[in-house]
This record gives structure tokens, sequence and C-alpha cells, in this order.
């Protein structure tokens, strides 16, 4: 198994909602991760995407991202969300993509350092959903890093 | 069917992931609206509540008390959430209950008001959910109420 398909198999068994939700990853690269999922499972009383399915999968990506930076830094540890704040600016009318911006490399190098000298560490991300060109939601989190 | 059933009925048909999620009314009167759902379904990779499951339970929370109110007065009108946050204190261990809180009186009347009015209204509603008498997730949000 390829890195990619071994966190979505991990995210698939560890939180059982995401089948339900149709969660995959779209994309794993210097830009961060990408999360995608139908619209048909997510839609709401308009026709568009629910607010809660948004939410779920930007909260999955900031979550994955870390994940997978830690396992390729070969370190073993939890990832729990903090808080979060979240804007939702437009509509999304299909299929979407929730995307998480990799931190910078001095942030992450700070964040790994904190965790093996403390056993825990926090960092913040920035996610967004795009659709047609326009940000259609803007998402900010904090993680906590646990050994 | 009483108001109740009816709101439930509509949750389950018009945002069919609640359906996957096991989200249920718990409770509708003078304090606001809860919500329920069973762990098993929502558990993540520490075997709690999943963040996304509790966010989605919220964001719900206050959408269907503004349901629940604008029907009570006879109105029709959407409700759209515009921006929430959201602090994850705690992690919460077992089947759960979202609560969102009643405005005051007198902001729901600016509310019905401003949209009898301007065909449009906004308002601020907070919610949270409580696990052994501690409060373990604390939210906010804005929702647009459109004619």
């Amino acid at each position: 198994m390829t890195q990619i398909e071994e966190f979505q198999a991990a995210l698939h068994s560890a939180i059982p909602i995401t089948r339900a939700l149709g969660l995959r990853v779209a994309a794993y690269d210097a830009a961060g991760l990408a999360l995608t999922a139908p619209l048909a499972p997510n839609r709401n009383d308009k026709g568009t995407v629910f607010a809660g399915s948004l939410n779920t999968a930007l909260t999955l990506a900031g979550w994955g991202l870390l994940w997978l930076a830690l396992r390729e830094h070969g370190r073993a540890g939890v990832v729990i969300i903090q808080d979060s704040s979240i804007e939702y600016l437009r509509p999304v009318a299909d299929d979407f993509v929730a995307r998480c911006a990799r931190p910078a490399p001095a942030e992450l190098e700070r964040l790994l350092a904190t965790l093996e000298r403390r056993g825990r560490a926090r960092i913040e991300l920035a996610g967004e959903i795009v659709e047609g060109g326009q940000v259609a939601v803007m998402f900010r989190a904090r993680y906590v890093v646990q050994q």
C-alpha cells in the first residue's frame, strides 16, 4: 500500500462515518492534503452540500495532513483537534474538495521539536474549499499532537 | 405528527447524512433544542466521538431551533449557517446530546421583524455538549434566515 492508501484505509477504519460521507483522498503533495466527497450523500435541504459535511471534511484534511507528516518523519503520535472556526461564504453545489495547506517547513520543525521535548505540541492549520475558482469555505483550526 | 416528529422527518429527509449519524431529537422545550446521537457510528480513532460529528450535531441543533421557531410563528423561511466557531474542551466518550439554547424573546422578535421588513435576517446562537456535568464542547454560530 502507498502512504495515501494506508491513510485512507486508516481513515475509513478509525472514523467509520467517513465511509457514509464518501470521503476519499484526492491529492497529497507539496501544497498539502486534499480530500474529496460527492454531493449525493452530503446534500442538504437546499440541494447543496450540508455545512456539517464541509466542516467534517476540512477537520479531517487537517487531521490527515498531520497524520501523514508524523509518519513521514518517523514519529508516532495521536492528533486531536482543539478548536476551529469556519466561514461558509458561498453554497457548494457539487462534489467538493477540502484542502488543508501544508505548514511552512519551520512550523513543522517547531512542532516536531516540541513534540520530542514535551511529548505534546500544538499547531494551527488553514483549510479551504474552492468551487468554480472562488473560495466557498474558509477554515482555521488548532490541533494538538501527543506522543 | 407532532411538531418534533415533523422536524425529525424533515431532518432525515432533507439532510440524509443525519440518518448515518443516528441523529434524533432528544428534547425541544423552553431551554432550546437538544439533538442526540449514539457513539458507535460516530466514533473516532481514540474510541470517543469524532469532532466532525460533534460539530455537525451542534450545527443542526441551531438550524433546527430556527426551523421550529419559524414554524411556531407561522413563518416560512430557509435557514443557512454563515459561520461558526467551536472549542473541543474534553473528549466525549459516550452517546451525546448537542444543545442549542433558545435565544432571548427580544432577540427572536428582532429576527422575525427584520425578516418581515427585509426578507432576510441574521442571528447568533450558542450551543454546547455537556458530559458528566462538565462542558465538553462549546459552539457559537451565526445563521441567516431568508424568506
